[in-house]
């Protein structure tokens, strides 16, 4: 499936959910990545989210089927052509 | 159709895409928003975002078809459960 996540976190934070969504995704612009993903290593990411997390933070998951995602289109500067985020 | 959109501007400007997005979308975390939204107003909210665009900043539009979203989870604080983004 393919999978949108997003994610805010308290600012020192921010490079240890980064980390670990690389993992299994793509990092595409500030606080958000993308990807295909097994139904395995979604679940296994679920749980490590949720035992990352502390009060005031938040993760927001979008699953899509894979074929389904219409359209997604970038405006501006691409982040993902930024070597910032290779 | 069913549109989920990301920003990220320089931190001065936040506001500014954040009040446009918002005469059409739901303000669900920090700089994403997400809802049921016409053809028609999709299109004038995509020109209004690329005038608004400067260097270095970048907005993704994800656009589903209403019924193609699986799941969203929401982990760790429900942002808008937040007063503040109401």
């Amino acid at each position: 499936m393919y999978v949108v996540l997003v994610y805010d976190m308290e600012a020192d934070r921010t490079q240890r959910m980064l980390r670990l969504c690389r993992r299994y995704l793509t990092h595409v612009q500030n606080s958000v990545l993308e990807g295909e993903i097994s139904e395995g290593d979604l679940a296994t990411l679920r749980g490590e989210i949720e035992d990352t997390l502390i009060a005031g933070e938040s993760v927001i998951v979008y699953e899509l089927s894979s074929d389904t995602l219409l359209d997604r289109t970038v405006y501006g500067d691409d982040p993902t052509e930024d070597s910032r985020f290779l």
